[in-house]
């Protein structure tokens, strides 16, 4: 890219040196790919992110127009798609019947974290399409697979999820799109999304919307949803439309590159919509999706945590001003210790949310491929989704944050990108479920709902990855195994207080939870990384430099991050019930 | 207000019963005002908040227009500038021979506060014209002052601080424009200057630049910094420019309706500019207006906390969604304990930084008027101001994007305010000094400056205020003092560190030190409220619910936001130099 704006070198060392994702050859899905071709896509992921990164800005500041019902997007976004399209990238991850490359969903991420470090908001086309394309390949018919897969992954269709309604936000019971039976077996949609992400657009002559609705006559509540397959114009004559109305474009903070509309269904009585799998189960099946894009979210926080970093170090290395004591020139800004400070802190949130990340994606396909083990992975990937995509949001705009601070003055106007990317990661903490959202699944139901012991083998898994630690790390380590130590006594005092005081008094600092629990991965894919940089540094003499820095910033991340579960280990203990309402009734606001 | 975006009834218990603000008439400066006419003043700033409160977001969907040298502000900074001028508000805070009120700064703090809850980003144009009528009245001549002084205050001239250029952001030593002398006393000035605030508008037939630059021949570094005073137009004939050609309009994330300049003064070499106070004493000058200008930027952050508390407050109180444990309807969303964790962090960052704010503005107030102990209000008026910025800024932002948090994807678009407070309150960390240099400040210049003296002053003042607690606050109080035992006992390990291992080595950390100090400081003034509450609780059963809640706050203060000293304390114990260059050469970044 014309500037770097991530570090091929760390991911190169994520994937093939930390998580060996290379390993998944041995599975007969995989077994076409080996290190060279999976680089050889990394590669081409580089040359296109250098094709788009020149329109970050222009398409923030020229956001899509609405006219007559036709949603036109930037012609970058054009670029970007024509580019994933052409390169078999958008169709890679899915089976060589579908005409994919059983590439693994890992190293796929991989190319969405490259492609979205030089335009994040550009992603979202892609990975909808591939959402639903997964989603009815799962739960499809063989005709449905027939009809929608092909065109979807050759780009000729788009995709949407089309879930929240303007009464119905993060609570999904209260939908009330209602899907009418015919007798030819399909259903008439009516009703209202809102928020609807690549909604509309003139990328494609179809777009394929997943819509959550109720079947007349279906139980209440969440148990009554029922998925449908709802194409945007007509099946047998792609220019009539099917009743599908865009009412709106939201006007945002940032991710102004992709539309979010208000869309109508069925205004016209006229809206035909195909069922997806079983009436009543849309909202398990949805959850496919759903996680997959959590996942997609906090990769998100991720890439520009990642762009704001580089693009603030290379502002740092540029930029000359104040004096260190005993210089009599203005030094570089780098050299400053609030600012290196900064940029640390920066490079270990990017890089340690990156590795998160791609261990959840590996077991993401470990869960597809290890027939042995898929009930282990799945686990695993139920119980890291909250944490990830929360990990990935907050700490992205923390990130984020931070580089705009390092540009000071100039940060905060758009001669810089940072202004952009702080407006752009500050959706990853609501889309796809709000963080307070995520707190509810990770300790309502991962942890509540296996009694914690879905903990046991979260912490199996990490003794395992960690075994062996060579002597230097053995100082972090402890402080690891001690902080867990406390971690679990605290998740069996809160499981304890559930049963005693109610489920609204486990559940009322969940969020804290989930960042502390957060704190605690951060630290073993920190772990993770200090180990192989130890047993490469005693094994090689080469690139001493890059496996020291990466010593460096695991130190960083012990000294200025991970203290912070003090924190919250305190707030969580503290069994004051200050936000359950029933304890203080008298409250004025 | 339509929609209310502070509560008077806090901002009354702010001023009257926890400072006292009243008490200043005993000083014959104060001497016309009382409490009653004093609300008559906060009265008055409620009825323009209200007039300017519409012009939010519009001021912020059309930016100002720069064609042909001259900017364009929005029709809203026209009426609220009237406003402020007709009310005479805008002179209200200064000695009746000036045609003000002598209205306490304390209580202007308070107006600036309702102005700035309706609008934050119009107050800049009123705040710019007090600072530089104040530093004309400090520093300069008779004449000076005649000429100058009663058309900024009757709105007929407007102001502006120029210091920062190009090369020289935060290091103002680096400044180059320069005052060549001229045989008539006046100075030719040329150079230029960036990121001016208000540095050209259509509101007033002038504006005075207060321009710091170098005489020919000046001392290298700060030491030879000068002031001049720079008219747009020349002063006997305000239709002839000055030779101030704007250069260009910053487009900023937000603070829309202020416009930034690039400014190039001299261009035409017939810049005249009056040098103001002594010859290269400018820089010290500049800070009278600088350390005014920096409260005003923490109570910027404090307006926006505050407006954004009660918008997501409201919607809280409106928004059903989801439900509670065992109830079968959706519940307010007030009604969750995130949601309402989300809002009581508002609310106490709100409050806490507000009684912050005015504690200092007290001792600006005090001294000025207090003859005896004005040396002891100044020191702690010094050691508070970069506390009190950066919380304002800091906490602020936190508060804000836990607003937006509130709202979920509403709070994304621009239907609602809180995109656009999270994107105007994003500046107040690098107005006026980032937040990294208000940590030098305080860590450098205040404490090790006074090896630590000052902190006894500031403990004599906090055990003061804090006698006589009520038994109830005891729990509370032994906490503080505990911390604050902790943070002395760092303080002293830190000034020890420095003569060992060198400045650059202390002031690494600053700015956690800054923050641990600035949660100490929000603690007192919780505790300063608390102990009124619990009084007033004592004494009369009136209006029982808001000191309650009151306390309520307090508890919530103490148990969510407190513990983050352990952390802040565990990271500035770490004796290892991670960020200092010197320590490890090898980083690659």
């Amino acid at each position: 890219m014309k500037q770097a704006l991530f570090s091929r070198r760390n991911l190169n060392f994520t994937l093939w040196e930390v998580h060996q994702v290379q390993q998944l050859s041995a599975y007969p899905f995989f077994e076409v790919h080996d290190q060279t071709t999976l680089e050889m896509v990394l590669d081409m992921a580089t040359s296109i992110a250098e094709q788009i990164q020149p329109f970050y800005q222009p398409a923030d500041k020229q956001e899509p127009t609405c006219i007559d019902q036709q949603v036109t997007v930037h012609e970058g976004v054009h670029v970007f798609f024509k580019a994933v399209v052409e390169s078999g990238l958008l169709a890679a991850p899915f089976a060589f019947e579908w005409e994919g490359q059983q590439l693994p969903k890992s190293v796929f991420a991989a190319v969405d974290f490259i492609l979205g470090c030089a335009n994040n908001t550009f992603v979202m086309f892609s990975d909808l399409i591939q959402g639903c394309a997964n989603l009815i390949l799962t739960f499809g018919t063989d005709t449905q697979k027939q009809i929608f897969v092909p065109p979807l992954l050759a780009g000729k269709w788009a995709g949407t999820m089309c879930l929240t309604e303007p009464q119905a936000g993060s609570s999904l019971a209260e939908i009330t799109t209602t899907a009418f039976p015919q007798p030819d077996g399909t259903y008439r949609i009516k009703g209202q999304k809102i928020f609807i992400s690549a909604g509309d657009h003139d990328l494609t002559e179809n777009i394929v919307h997943l819509v959550l609705a109720r079947i007349t006559d279906a139980p209440q509540g969440v148990k009554g949803i029922s998925l449908f397959i709802v194409p945007k114009n007509q099946l047998d004559n792609p220019t009539l439309a099917n009743d599908v109305k865009t009412i709106g474009l939201y006007h945002k903070m940032g991710q102004k590159a992709t539309p979010a509309l208000h869309l109508a269904f069925g205004e016209e009585d006229t809206c035909t919509g195909f069922l997806l799998g079983k009436p009543n189960e849309g909202l398990m099946q949805m959850f496919q999706m759903m996680n997959k894009a959590r996942l997609g979210v906090g990769l998100g926080g991720t890439q520009l945590a990642s762009a704001a970093y580089y693009t603030s170090l290379q502002y740092a290395q540029e930029r000359r001003q104040g004096r260190r004591p005993n210089e009599h020139l203005p030094t570089l800004i780098i050299n400053h210790p609030d600012v290196r400070r900064m940029l640390l802190e920066q490079k270990v949130i990017a890089e340690g949310t990156l590795a998160l990340m791609l261990q959840c994606y590996l077991y993401l396909d470990l869960a597809e491929v290890s027939l042995e083990k898929q009930a282990h992975y799945e686990a695993l990937l139920h119980l890291l989704t909250p944490v990830a995509k929360t990990l990935g949001a907050e700490l992205g705009n923390t990130a984020v944050h931070q580089g705009l601070q390092v540009l000071g003055g100039y940060g905060y106007t758009s001669d810089f990108p940072l202004e952009q990317m702080a407006r752009d990661v500050r959706i990853m903490s609501i889309y796809e479920g709000t963080t307070g959202i995520q707190a509810q699944t990770l300790l309502g139901r991962q942890i509540g709902g296996s009694q914690g012991k879905i903990l046991t083998l979260w912490e199996k898994e990490v003794q395992q990855t960690l075994a062996n630690a060579p002597q230097e790390l053995l100082i972090f380590l402890e402080k690891f195994k001690q902080e867990c130590a406390e971690f679990k006594l605290l998740t069996a005092n809160l499981l304890k207080r559930s049963s005693s005081q109610g489920t609204e008094a486990l559940l009322s600092d969940a969020t804290l939870y989930l960042h502390y629990f957060g704190l605690l991965n951060m630290a073993w894919q920190w772990l993770k990384m200090g180990l192989v940089a130890y047993q490469a540094l005693e094994s090689t003499t080469a690139e001493d430099a890059f496996y020291r820095t990466k010593i460096h910033s695991l130190k960083f991340f012990f000294k200025y991050l991970f203290p912070q579960g003090r924190t919250w280990l305190a707030i969580l203990q503290n069994e004051e019930h200050l936000t359950c309402k029933q304890t203080e009734e008298q409250l004025v606001w």
